[in-house]
């Protein structure tokens, strides 16, 4: 398959679905704070999270379409966190996918609550997702997600990165942040395209070992990226997390033996599929994507 | 009734509630983040949100255990918003409640973050609402709550109160500010008490009118408060809000012209309730209730 035009395609349906989405009319909705969230929206950006939850969802017999407000919630959860992420009280980064961060532009209040509307929208996204998914397959979904994106996955994530920053690195702290920070959403939405196919446990056990080490490969690789990255790809300066003492694979364990984790991690996630192929299913997508991710230079 | 006694047997069931849902052991959560989170929960406040909706669905034939949970997901989802109001790049405000305020405590990074996962976790706690209320009526409840405490609500309310400071006050701008930034959530806990038990729409109406202009009446009586409360029984300073220049009723229309305003809103909200007493609904505990928000002094 070639993942890099799958990719284009879902990302451009993706960007369309938000954009979309967020120019309805509201009059409730006040003008600013529908530009401040629609400047971090429509930034760019990879729509990983919606893409591996349609290609799961696809995997397990679903249809793209009837998930897509619910995929693009993803990215609007993962949007709302890099607003949080680069204010000043945080990461206080002022560039983010090569333009500058959202209180740079709209300031540090409205930028606060561009963040706080957008989590609230995500989850009003997925209520409205269309009536052939089964109202207790929504329900599922809903719950994992906001698990993987609360004080037990993103959010707590987020708090012991900062917590850990200045500290002397450890495995088992490393290992929480990545997973959490960064893993449980990636996870989340891989498993809650299974969900919403109505998949069964199986399926969900696999697909829950396939987005667990990617999720983490995937933060090991964005380690490694900002060590050796190229800085007009990525859109940020190269060298931050070194910068700011963040706990990292690299500073831990070096950058070649932090690739050999990252690839041990995605062969494990390709193994975990196993089931799934057993059960005839396709993972040709899923397999796709974990390589990119491996492979990736922004 | 004695409407007293309702609010302090609600608010100590409420309060019981939220401390045993963060009080669940839960490796994933980072200390902190949980220590944060509790600190502003259980800092007091009249959990008047989940006593609202507790009322209306007893009120449409429910039963308070039931909801007890989403009930109790109100108050989170408000306690987030304070810890963010309070923020430096808000109203940096360094008392709520009569103690110091969150940020104070940990730190603005986990102040926010604190925030945050607040939020997340209020929808996960409405997802928990226990089999006997059917599906749908959970999902329609989580959808009314998601667009009152987003955007287009309680979000809303704050950018434009945010963007109003040190402006010309004008009535337009000042009624959508109370309406969104109060109002929202208030009524929106009225409607899903009835939503939760299946009312009809006639009822959802009346729900509607009398949450909407209790809201806002409530509002009001803050903004009146602010002016001649009582330190002490409120936790806070007094005229804080004309040291920040905020668009008040007082600060427009004088105190007097605003009490009426309130009493004129709180009559209509009440006779708003009469088509639930001809269906033969007992409004009596909201009836109290109205009276309560009207004449309180903190």
């Amino acid at each position: 398959m070639d993942v890099e035009s799958y990719l284009k395609d879902k990302s451009e349906k993706v960007t369309k679905c938000i954009d979309g989405y967020f120019s309805r009319p509201d009059a409730h909705v006040p003008e600013i704070l529908r530009e401040a969230m629609k400047y971090s929206l429509l930034a760019g950006g990879k729509r990983l999270r919606p893409t591996l939850c349609i290609a799961a969802h696809v995997a397990c017999g679903g249809i793209e379409d009837d998930i897509m407000l619910c995929a693009s919630a993803l990215e609007v959860i993962h949007t709302y966190s890099l607003i949080h992420d680069d204010l000043p009280a945080m990461d206080n980064d002022d560039l983010r996918r090569g333009i500058p961060t959202n209180h740079k532009v709209y300031g540090e209040a409205v930028a606060i609550l561009a963040g706080d509307g957008l989590l609230s929208e995500a989850f009003l996204m997925m209520l409205e997702t269309p009536g052939n998914i089964p109202v207790k397959n929504i329900l599922a979904a809903l719950k994992d997600v906001a698990r993987a994106a609360g004080p037990a996955g993103m959010v707590g994530g987020q708090v012991q990165d900062i917590l850990s920053e200045d500290k002397e690195p450890d495995r088992e702290t490393l290992k929480y942040i990545h997973r959490h920070k960064t893993g449980a959403l990636l996870a989340s939405s891989v498993r809650i395209g299974g969900i919403l196919a109505g998949a069964d446990d199986k399926t969900l056990a696999a697909l829950t070992s396939y987005g667990d080490g990617l999720g983490l490969a995937f933060q090991i690789v964005d380690d490694i990226l900002d060590v050796r990255g190229d800085e007009q790809l990525l859109g940020k300066p190269v060298g931050s997390d070194q910068e700011k003492h963040k706990m990292t694979y690299p500073a831990l364990y070096g950058l070649d033996a932090s690739m050999r984790k990252a690839e041990d991690l995605m062969a494990d996630s390709l193994k975990a599929l196993a089931p799934m192929e057993q059960a005839g299913l396709d993972t040709s997508v899923l397999k796709g994507i974990a390589e990119y991710i491996l492979r990736r230079t922004h």
